[in-house]
């Protein structure tokens, strides 16, 4: 833990500094990857499952009768609670579609945006240690009010060659069209380039490791969209002496077991709660399974005594935080000095994995600073909003002379001479 | 041009095909421009503005008397023209902004979002033959909208060291703070790093030649956002018996004027309207000033006889076009059929110069079928949505059992305890 006693400003911009990680140089890698799977389809895949996930795997789809099964593998727990999570996210991102508004510009003129699904999208769970069934919902469930056609879904397989049954399960209720199993950049790759039985996609969403962010990046080369930059997750939470320690420490901790290199900020105002969040943090990582990755975490993280919460807001802001708690029951007056932050939890109930899960909230949000510049997933990541305007005759006559005037002036004789023969008829 | 009598289906994907354009290797000339900027700041620019624009320039930045006397050396006509142009695209682009709806998911679980401004945004404005001041327009309304604190605009000096007025006068006119001069990469790279003069931004819009597309490309290695990736313009008009050729013609030719590279693609159910088109392209581009420009765009053009106006919506939605034209009377079936296109024109007096300049819609629009997967600029361009939520005591206590389910089906204790720890209190 660092910690520190109101530093002043200048200091600050170090502080928000997140630490730069050696970018290994995978681009060779990555290039080969995409040489391998668009050669060789399904057939590389295969490879890339036995080389790198030690998984024999006859065919990548997965088939219905394993969707099926996993039903069966599930606690009914388990499937009420992600029914309750998914009708929650379903609830949020259905209120993101918008009415159609037409504006009369000028008289005779109309214009107005409609949304439209992008048609094929991709999704990336990773394997590892936690399977992310709870990204399956965060993204399959607004690529479905979307209304993508092709929503197609990339894990990789086990060693057993099988996907994780709570992934297939949320996949299926979600919507999610084909399941395949391959990871890594080759995965991105795939949905990149398509395979035999892998579709193309648009645009790739989800979380990976330093493969699969590489080859995100890559896979833009090709016109395929991703959902945005990522980093190492992050929580800045901001108490005052309303705050409760426990909590606190509670919420600073569900960070830090994300793993070695999560990002945790604590700002607080009063001694007593910035000095028994400390205790409380030590206290409570003893019980934890993931305590030696929660360890290394907070080894870089900063405890920070501000002298008024204002500024804990303004040091929050030049941070930028993806998850930002505001551990105090007066908030409401903090809410528009907000101005860099991914999503934002109210309160001493708002715990971070409400959001996490279940509160309806997107958790694929911004890191590394990206909140200055990105929004978090959300309805609009799965449409385009295309703008449509109609003119009347009356309205070209209406608006004719400005653009005559402006194309003349940018030198576009076409431009102006569009309008002119129209006016003339 | 390229004429095209009922092609089959088959033949289509070989017939939306984007001609590619050897991309120069120049990644390696883009880091030298950003080291040469990152190393001496203005000075570096002011080395540019010699080398690269044959300019002499004492600052970088714009004096507020240069902006000032700006404003004389414009006609009233075309500063009314400008003043009409920016209260459309004020009133199209203000009307984007969302009311707050908050969204009880559980009960005592409140989701919601708030859109903020980006802090700091970049424009940049070529320079070249035509002053597009026009593009001024599109991308400071919609920032001073947003509440932008800082908007700032590079574009290219003349050869004697001054900024084209209408450039100058729309962008005091629009709220930009402050403008320099310095273009092509170099502009990119100071926006991005910052100098003596420069302030950096987080998000970089605007259009460009090669190497400004490459250094935005190149950006984003730094943090920064950037508008959408770029290719060369095009249109495509869908046009029944009810269309007038003529101006249909007028409509190809004022994208084709737009350079050599233009896409321009013709579709019509009609024989009559199809052969009377292309003679009136044939006819209209003789008098054209930039003739050869359009010439040129016109070799790669397909005119294209379909069987029906359905057919000629899949067709469109198969290329994706930044701008699409109705051009019939009665469009409005066809509207929900569109897929892909960057913005839409309907009806006979809807040609694409009035979006250019005036009806109140974004001209910066995707490309190169990125319709596909990318929107067009608008207010959402400039601000991030940030998404809050509350749960109340008796909110997480009706979540709580869901996210505990879940965290620990995912392996995360230390997300599950952030809930019971308070659950217990």
């Amino acid at each position: 833990m660092k910690i520190y006693r109101y530093p002043v400003k200048d200091t600050w911009t170090e502080l928000v500094k997140r630490p730069v990680f050696e970018r290994e140089e995978i681009s060779g890698l990555i290039a080969e990857i995409f040489a391998e799977v668009e050669n060789k389809g399904d057939k590389a895949l295969i490879g890339f499952n036995k080389k790198f996930d030690k998984a024999e795997t006859k065919s990548i789809a997965v088939t219905e009768e394993e969707i099926n099964n996993a039903e069966n593998e599930l606690s009914n727990d388990l499937k009420k609670a992600i029914q309750q999570a998914k009708d929650n996210i379903f609830k949020f991102h259905d209120s993101q579609n918008p009415e159609i508004q037409k504006i009369e510009t000028t008289k005779g003129v109309v214009c107005w945006r409609e949304n439209r699904a992008i048609e094929k999208v991709g999704i990336y769970i990773p394997g590892g240690t936690a399977p992310l069934f709870s990204t399956v919902l965060m993204l399959a469930v607004p690529a479905n009010i979307a209304g993508c056609e092709e929503i197609i879904l990339c894990t990789p397989p086990d060693k057993n060659g099988a996907v994780n049954p709570a992934i297939l399960y949320t996949a299926k209720l979600c919507g999610v069209s084909k399941i395949f199993k391959t990871g890594g950049a080759q995965a991105v790759a795939a949905m990149t380039l398509g395979t035999e039985s892998i579709p193309q996609v648009y645009k790739i969403f989800g979380p990976g490791n330093q493969f699969v962010v590489a080859a995100k990046e890559y896979a833009q080369r090709y016109g395929v969209a991703i959902d945005m930059p990522a980093g190492p997750s992050e929580v800045l939470v901001i108490a005052n002496e309303q705050a409760v320690p426990e909590f606190c420490a509670a919420d600073l901790l569900s960070q830090a077991e994300h793993g070695s290199d999560s990002q945790v900020i604590f700002l607080t105002t009063d001694l007593k709660v910035f000095n028994e969040t400390i205790s409380a943090v030590e206290q409570q990582i003893k019980d934890l399974s993931r305590n030696e990755m929660a360890g290394k975490a907070l080894e870089n993280s900063c405890f920070i005594l501000l002298n008024s919460l204002e500024e804990a807001v303004e040091f929050s802001n030049l941070y930028a935080p993806e998850h930002l708690i505001l551990a105090m029951d007066e908030f409401e007056k903090y809410i528009p000095m907000i101005q860099n932050a991914g999503s934002v939890f109210l309160g001493n109930y708002s715990c971070e994995s409400a959001g996490d899960y279940a509160s309806g909230t997107n958790h694929t949000l911004p890191t590394n600073a990206y909140a200055k510049n990105y929004s978090g997933v959300s309805l609009d990541s799965f449409v385009k909003k295309i703008t449509f305007q109609h003119l009347s005759k009356r309205g070209l006559q209406n608006l004719g002379k400005t653009i005559k005037v402006m194309a003349e002036a940018e030198g576009l004789l076409a431009h102006k001479n569009a309008v002119s023969i129209r006016l003339k008829k």
